[in-house]
């Protein structure tokens, strides 16, 4: 009887333990990677350490490596997580919308508005973007392509795309982390918008327009 | 004799001494001001402390304290020294222009030019703009009364000044970054330059022949 009882229980430990195992696993896998955003969030890429990311986990130094082969390996999974899948939603505004001014405006809006108001998200986004060029955000890539195709089309104007992308990109960031401050209120992401398309080369009432339009909605 | 002599190599000594004490008074305080600077352009205000400082300058922790009050303190020091000297430099471009749009353009083009091609100097800049307050960027509060005048006198045009001041700000962060990290060529000044005149609502044109004049001197 002691033996059977001791069967069953054993069978019903194999059934559970792989789950366990998985379900623990995952938790530390999600502690680490929180940990690590948390800490970018703060101070950088750059700046933050595999020492620094398992003890905020409070997680072994070695045991990191059973997860990710490395901080740009942690940095990939936290993009992918946190912008690329942003990204990804914003990338159903042009199902929506024909207008290439819109779909900028659109997708400045919605990243300036995540930005100022999640603040672990719009901090990483601030540290991350002067890391090292092997972290190139997918947002700026985004919008790079929204801009490429708007310059093709005639809608927008500018004399260099690259140095373009990057001041969109620096307007954007700002904006962000001057309504994380409190200096600007919530009229920031039209703001934005709004400058942004001036600067593309939009007539004033317009660039203010197609800004406060109703947003198409992302997935 | 001995003790004539002794009293000669004394008196030689006292006139030396005060001379060799503020000497080396002022190469420590050199040190720690240059290894702060360093610190802080490569992982920004907040990360740094006080030990790695005095680390970086190989000065006792406490040592600190005789020449600085507090972080902050060596904070003001280092931008009172690299900072406000340039943007006092950059207050003598209004002695030569009249125009708002050059004035403007001309510093956007001085500070890009000079965070593009001085890493330190250009890191600090960028390291520091989205830290605490209390550190708020004397190059920015330029920028905002040359823009507060522009807007004033109808030469600019802009739906929110606290925005339009901020997206500048972003605008000459982002290039100055992506000049460092090799991103964009020796036009980039000129490029930063015109993009903001655009945005402040000149015509295309005028925008690109206004940020391409010769530069006026600054002292």
């Amino acid at each position: 009887m002691a033996t059977a009882a001791n069967k069953k229980r054993q069978a019903a430990t194999e059934a559970v333990e792989p789950n366990r195992a998985e379900r623990r696993k995952r938790e530390t896998r999600r502690k680490l990677l929180d940990a690590a955003h948390g800490l970018m969030a703060r101070q950088g890429i750059d700046t933050t350490t595999i020492q620094q990311i398992t003890d905020e986990a409070d997680v072994g130094f070695g045991s990191f490596y059973n997860y990710f082969s490395s901080k740009d390996a942690i940095v990939e999974a936290i993009c992918a997580e946190t912008i690329e899948s942003f990204g990804d939603a914003l990338d159903t505004i042009s199902e929506h919308v024909d207008d290439y001014a819109e779909v900028l405006s659109a997708s400045i809006r919605y990243v300036v508005g995540k930005g100022g108001s999640d603040a672990k998200w719009g901090w990483f986004l601030i540290r991350t973007a002067f890391a090292t060029p092997s972290v190139e955000l997918g947002l700026l890539k985004r919008m790079s392509r929204d801009l490429h195709a708007g310059l093709r089309s005639g809608r927008f104007k500018a004399d260099d795309e690259e140095a373009t992308n990057v001041a969109l990109g620096g307007i954007a960031l700002s904006v962000i982390g001057s309504r994380l401050r409190g200096v600007l209120d919530g009229r920031a992401p039209e703001l934005a918008a709004t400058m942004a398309l001036r600067m593309l080369g939009l007539p004033e009432k317009e660039a203010q327009e197609i800004a406060t339009r109703p947003l198409p909605p992302i997935s």
